[in-house]
């Protein structure tokens, strides 16, 4: 509701509103003047009229109740005039000025938190501070200081959200540029009160809104915006993302920028994932994954038949598209005779096809080569290189077999002579990049193809143990037992200093066994005959212990008992660890082997909770899976107990809650089919209780 | 001397000249008329003139020898034609026809052989076929008929090849409305007489021309294209190539459109390398790498000093450069302290620079910020973001800065409003797109800073033996033995069946020893006690063979001998090997283990010959050095060693010739620092030797 007041006010106070049109606040004034907003109050003490509007000396005097007040005052001025419109009943603000926590400085934070504190309290709508105010194409309501958006431009489908004002006037523009018009342009400033998923929340909803662009730095509350994600997916609208920061500089950069709690790059590409969010690579792709989207609902995947008067262009875009992620499947040989018949000459068209300059010469020939290209079941897109004149030729034929068709049609045209707007009239699509063309058609592809990763039911599968206060890590056992409770397969082992002790531990542990003197004494167990190797029985494992000890004994070392543990051959190792990100939560990790995660990166992550399908799908896409299946003859990994293990792992964490710091297993050992995956070693850490986890942990 | 009659005629005839300007064999001749050729000669027996000048009826009437003949007639016609300019002594051709090689039929194929064995016979200069002509700027010479090259567009310094029409007319586009500016432009067609190491050549001699960029699809002569592009680098010219085919579709659309050989996508990256080309990843990159040449010697390397008016654009840059290859470095203290005496609050001044808005309240501040971030000694390039109005005002305040400072400048406008003459006029860079900008930077600041990988000197340091013509491939002794000659150091092994043998072999293989039984009939040797490891002298290794043949003389197994060979301990597995791709030659890859580069693609490439340093370069380039460098704990191995086996391994390859068909060392084991890298295993692969090949192994 109060969203609603913010940004589709049907009245607004301007306070510090200036007869300057050139002015902050004087722009809003002439923006809302313009779109013929009626119900807008400049309030201004020094002035009788402002912009030929009659000026109110105070927001007191103003004869409405507003849904909205623009502050447009120093930041020193701000929170007492936001008071006293809160006293007046006034449901929301919006506030220009800067000198809030985007300073670093003290003062900055002190205001910022005393805004925060507030908003909180008084539960008003306060956008900003720090921020360039909006535009609402769809009621044509302009609250913002810039002059990128202007009242008279047409309203659309796409809303557009940024965390910094130039981004914001620089993807609205390349946009606008390729026709893309909009419901909603924000700039979120530092979100101190109202957050970015606060706005997309009311975007979701928005029925204008079919679309969102967002520029991102950092987010704040990772749950809520995977919340208001899945709410754009299940409406079928697109939310698609730059998000800066991938580098270590970038990420410094932003880091400073904003203030903002630093999340990991790894996170938040784990839950852009998750949350089914599309990505672009480069801030340019924002435009052009806004205008793919007005193209309608016929881009159904990446897979595209290239069709070219260049063979030249072809090869360019089926690198492209192959590199980005997108295919350019081979056609079926019935529709290879067919353009073969079409084309003169021994041309390419097994796809990309080869048209050669002939398309000049014939009227019909272009379009039933489309049709035959266009016609497999797994082409998603039509993909027509057609520079500058030919496409002028050809337009006819181009239009005629769109509209004949149920795929998307793209042209590309380098020369960038193309009739835009005829296109757009037609469905048809038009870029004069290959490669900004291919990199939007896969991302767009992939975030159609894209079937959500199923979460798991919530409800933890058992608890953890008591742990006491002080403790930062449990030891290995302690973490296996937690574990196990989870349903981990553990590599059981235990200490044993007698032979009862040995009868009773051994058949738990199950045969063969290893038997390996504890000692801090001995370095060299192998040379001096205190390991034993492949005890088969109790009775084996017996005379194993005996001789041990009697050895020990014999050296005078010190001796803490024996450790017996099962005795595994065979298996590949892997590794599954969860930390804790401060924006996203528990993301989960999973690699091959020490060497493999920590020289190659070949390692895989994804948010919890996970299920076994999610955890095994994670260990599908390591470049090393090859080594869980069957690699040089090797027998196959039981990938399935793995991923139940890691499925488990992350259930653990799960309930585990806020006490826990990160947890480990290194290595999982994942036996050959059907004889199962055990955590070798585990480990968890642990945060420093305070009073109020006393809750977390059972 | 020829390729100046082709690309810089005195005079030319139009052989099927057409009256009609828009025709193939009308546009060259209204294109040099307006460019005021003045010794043109249209020959056309049907019309008494062409496009207001005298028609000749045929070449024999025109009244002087010319430079160059343009033939415009059919496929059929050509040949003919070209035989009759011969008899007239004309020097250079260039032909239009298509129906060559390009159609993949056999008739196409016979006109190009036919072709090829007149250019050949002739001495003839003949450009093409399926060619659509050049542009000659620097003298207004227009032998294209394609209409993108006009006269009266001013002559520049950069040339541009392709060898696709449309691609060459794309490329153009882009640069020039950049601003770029051209001696040549080329369009190389098929091939078939005229290379496009041909056409470089002449350009790497041209004084106008002082940068070249390149479309290529397939060279067939890569020694050619190496020395070529090695006079490139050696004149401080320029060399920028986009090549396509890097996926397998790409790769196939391009074979079946060329015809061309089908050179290895890593060979074109070796051979890129090796001969400092500077690689555009994508077609646009062309375009931008010739504008940032014409900014002349200033850029140094890809060390940007970023500082822009919105913290965002910062970051983004500093994402864009990282990941390209480039660095943003963190400015010294005393500079960051300069700037934050200039730049109110606390904004962030390490690198990437927030100017934030204040630039438009000041007016020396931004030029002191730009002094200041300029200077250190490792910031190549000062890159500024202005968007819009901000660079309206900062203009005079940024070419104060440049015209004071020895540093390239760059500006960057995502409003796209600049004033890019008034840039260029003061030597200032411009881009609206952060990626593109980024990219562009980070490949020619790669270039600028590469030093070359030296060549080691040519003759080879031994010979091969002899291999009998039926040879297929040597075993792995022979392969070894074929090695060591060039200083290849291998595990030595030999069969031993008595004690004399072994005295006489255990020296010269270096103890510690192994023993192993050689028989058919035996598999499990370990548990028959048939392999002896760690024999520490003669008397050791002699008891052992005497043991081994004992027991498999009681085993009543077939004995062909025992095997000695060195007992290595410690040590990593890598591999080296050499395949020869038919442009480039042999290619040298080098990878850690098996499974690292099966599975990881962990695996680097170069083209020999190479020495040492080159070996040890590609090494330390691998991601698993790390193996290599004393991985947690373990001792540093003996890289140098390594690299000089490698270095020997590709002097043996190059001096075995053509008879070889790949080399592989696999594992070269490479023991702990001062302990030298040993083959434990090598395999050669034999051609079938020809009549021809004789000369090839001695």
């Amino acid at each position: 509701m109060s969203m609603q007041a913010l940004l589709g006010p049907r009245s607004i106070a301007v306070i510090g509103a200036s007869d300057n049109k050139a002015r902050i606040g004087g722009v809003p004034v002439d923006l809302l003047k313009r779109a013929r907003f009626e119900r807008l109050y400049p309030v201004n003490p020094k002035n009788e009229t402002i912009q030929g509007l009659k000026a109110y000396p105070d927001i007191e005097s103003v004869p409405e109740k507003v849904d909205l007040v623009i502050i447009a005052l120093s930041a020193d001025a701000t929170l007492p005039m936001l008071e006293r419109c809160h006293a007046l009943g006034i449901p929301s603000a919006l506030v220009y000025a800067s000198g809030y926590a985007e300073t670093n400085e003290p003062e900055g934070n002190a205001r910022q938190d005393a805004l925060m504190a507030f908003a909180r309290s008084s539960g008003m709508r306060i956008a900003g501070p720090n921020c360039m105010g909006n535009a609402n194409f769809t009621d044509a309501i302009f609250t913002s200081f810039g002059q990128s958006f202007q009242p008279g431009e047409p309203a659309g489908h796409t809303a557009l959200l940024t965390q910094s004002g130039n981004m914001c006037a620089t993807v609205f523009r390349m946009a606008r540029r390729a026709g893309v018009t909009f419901s909603h342009v924000i700039n979120t400033g530092n979100e101190a009160c109202v957050d970015f998923s606060d706005y997309l929340d009311y975007l979701a909803a928005d029925s204008a809104t079919q679309a969102a662009v967002c520029y991102i730095e950092e987010l704040r509350d990772g749950a809520k915006f995977l919340a208001v994600a899945a709410r754009f997916r299940a409406a079928g609208k697109m939310l698609a993302v730059y998000k800066v920061g991938a580098s270590e500089k970038g990420a410094e950069a932003t880091r400073s920028h904003t203030a903002a709690l630093a999340g990991d790059s790894a996170a938040y590409d784990a839950a852009f994932a998750r949350a089914g969010v599309v990505r672009a690579g480069e801030l340019s792709g924002l435009a052009d994954l806004a205008y793919l989207h007005t193209l309608g609902d016929k881009i159904g995947g990446s897979n595209c038949a290239v069709l070219s008067i260049s063979g030249a262009a072809g090869a360019i875009l089926a690198d492209a598209l192959a590199l980005g992620g997108g295919d350019v499947p081979t056609l079926p040989p019935h529709v290879q005779q067919g353009l073969s018949a079409q084309i003169p000459g021994h041309s390419m068209v097994s796809n990309p096809v080869d048209l050669t300059g002939n398309i000049v010469n014939s009227n019909d020939f272009l379009s039933e080569c489309i049709r035959l290209a266009s016609e497999p079941d797994d082409i998603d897109v039509v993909l027509l290189y057609l520079p500058g004149n030919f496409l002028t030729q050809a337009l006819d034929q181009v239009e005629k077999a769109a509209a004949a068709s149920s795929k998307a049609f793209i042209v590309i045209d380098t020369f960038a002579m193309a009739d835009r707007e005829r296109l757009a009239a037609h469905g048809i699509g038009y870029f004069d990049d290959f490669d900004r063309c291919a990199r939007a058609i896969c991302a767009y592809g992939a975030w159609k193809k894209n079937d959500e990763i199923p979460m798991p039911p919530g409800a933890p599968s058992a608890a953890w143990p008591e742990i006491a206060a002080d403790r930062m890590a449990l030891s290995e056992t302690e973490s296996k037992d937690a574990l196990v409770a989870f349903g981990v397969p553990v590599v059981h082992d235990a200490v044993v200093q007698t032979a009862d002790e040995v009868r009773a531990v051994a058949s738990k542990i199950g045969f063969p066994l290893v038997a390996k003197l504890v000692s801090p004494d001995v370095a060299h167990k192998t040379e001096h005959g205190l390991i034993r190797l492949g005890l088969k029985n109790e009775a084996e494992t017996l005379e194993a212990f005996e001789t041990i000890m009697a050895k020990a004994a014999s050296m005078n070392v010190r001796i803490e008992g024996v450790t017996l543990e099962p005795n595994l051959s065979g298996g590949v190792e892997i590794l599954a660890g969860a930390t804790h990100d401060p924006v996203f939560g528990w993301m989960l990790t999973v690699g091959l082997g020490g060497i493999w995660t920590e020289l190659m990166k070949d390692a895989c992550n994804a948010l919890l909770p996970i299920d076994a399908a999610g955890a095994e799908a994670m260990l599908r896409s390591l470049k090393g899976f090859k080594l869980l299946d069957g690699y040089r003859g090797a027998p196959k990994a039981d990938v399935k107990a793995a991923a139940q293990a890691i499925a488990a792992l992350g259930d653990a964490v799960m309930a585990g809650g806020e006490r826990l710091r990160e947890v480990e297993i290194n290595p999982l050992l994942v036996m050959p089919e059907g004889q199962g995956a055990v955590a070798v070693d585990a480990l968890v850490l642990l945060n420093a209780k305070t009073g109020t986890e006393e809750k977390e942990l059972a």
